[in-house]
């Protein structure tokens, strides 16, 4: 397998953020071969083409992206949908010449919310990818329960299933990525 | 029918947005009865539960959905999706106790982008509306290629059918409008 | 409140189909003024243009839906999507003139499946609902796990929140129906 | 490139359905070292887990894909949504052990329908790819306007535009199968 350098990016803003926390333990558990850096959004404004220059945020961002081999996408559900900021640093992203930065790029999805552990939006994020030229992990898909005990009180991922589900993602994403870069 | 007030909000934050144009064009040709007020989303921020108090421009935007009657929207589609800034009014929105800036209310879907006219986006628009609990009208629906003639070099819509279109689905919005408030 | 007869799709052809006894359950306990009719599906061929008279089996089926206030499907989740029986059904029903078997009908969906409850087939669902102008109840949603005690045994639903999470619906539908026939 | 055996699987049942001829404008133009063939799905009847023993015309679906190196679609919309047929054709292949029929696969997908050339239907079909692990070509799309003179009064596909994108998407199709085998 190759090194895999993977930018992940977070649609929650919030510091105590379950989707946040789902990247944070893939980050420190990655399997070897494996680096993980977290994108920061929270300067990152609304994407306008009337915006002439490019914020240094955003910037920093598209370095990012364009550095990165692979993507994952810590996924939360807002009103059975996708979260604007996540949502948001795609088309900032998209915006490159000939889509330079994404296309043709592995990427994974995981997500803590309710009872469906964000699924409808991670369909609509599927959606996105096609246009996007994204290869997506099939699977393991990863759903997390933000309101279960899979959390402790301080927020730590306790749940040693969700854990592993984790780590295989990881390894799909890696074997996945190795196949579409060729 | 009742009159009725519609709160007509766009995802676009250009000033040229062929979907504000789509907006403009409803608001100024208006059956009788129909009165319709564009929200500005220029201020608004990401939503962020972190954010301890309602920024005012978010004040402004509950205020006026809360007067409407029934919503508009304008809904480009980026990368096969919503535009974050439309998502982001919504959610904005949908934190009320109850959700009752929203519940039941009726609304309509309008789009310019390419040569799908947004349907893509519409579709993720109208299940996001199954958890707001918004009532859409099904028919017409309004799809405009924003690269076409249907526009003027000034960004005007001149294309008569989709004239028409907008008139109808106004029409058809305080319609079932009315039939939901019972 | 006005009567209100309902037509029941289920989209399992199983004779212990767990959407199927979703469907009965409604069926026995439904609330005064409302009666469920469930077709019968087994006999109704694939939509085919070419099939120059309507087989006997959907004969029946597009009278059971014309004599119908409103639809309540039972609704499988198949790979992540529709049941064919139950698409097939609304396609054929789809093709009368002017849509006059379902346009403007008011509808609601239970479903049992996995651990989504068939979530992922029943967006699919609505968004057929769109073309076919339905009008369905946005809450409650039913999403039942055909493999929990929620079933007993001998396949009999036993979960009182479910019991009345049906019932809640079946009223949700009465009132949408009236509503919406004006 | 590695010779690639693909299964195309058309979801109208019409002799003279025009998402069949587009895949049999793909097998008759198929570059060199792709071979199509096209399986037949006018006797397989609806998936029902009651059936005990699999029809002839299922054995040989199965037996077709299970000897094809990559999928194909002719993906026409109905009401919004799969045409059952096709959907049925997969949902029977997809009952295999550890669906060995499909896992990994690549596919790609072409429609010939309304104004909007069926990608309703088509990004439908994609969220059931995730479950079914099949890798999408995600560029080129094939959306074909059936009642357009993309088609001559006998049905033959004349547009020398979709010619050249469907030679396009069968050679994308050819090089993500060979990365995704490995």
């Amino acid at each position: 397998m190759s090194d895999l350098h993977i930018l992940a990016i977070c649609g929650s803003l919030r510091a105590q953020s379950r989707n946040l926390t789902l990247l944070k333990y893939a980050q420190a558990n990655a399997p070897q071969g494996i680096q993980i850096e977290i994108a920061d959004l929270s300067e990152v404004p609304f994407y306008n083409a009337d915006i002439a220059e490019k914020p240094v945020a955003v910037q920093q961002l598209l370095a990012q992206c364009s550095k990165a081999d692979a993507l994952l996408f810590g996924c939360p559900e807002y009103n059975y949908s996708l979260a604007p900021a996540l949502k948001n640093a795609l088309d900032w992203a998209s915006r490159e010449p000939d889509n330079k930065l994404l296309a043709g790029k592995a990427a994974a999805i995981m997500g803590a919310g309710g009872g469906m552990g964000t699924s409808r939006a991670q369909y609509h994020l599927r959606q996105v990818g096609v246009f996007l030229d994204l290869h997506f992990v099939n699977k393991p898909e990863v759903f997390a329960n933000a309101f279960s005990p899979s959390f402790d009180a301080n927020g730590n991922l306790v749940d040693e299933k969700l854990q592993a589900l984790i780590v295989q993602q990881l390894l799909a994403l890696q074997q996945l990525s190795d196949k579409v870069r060729g």
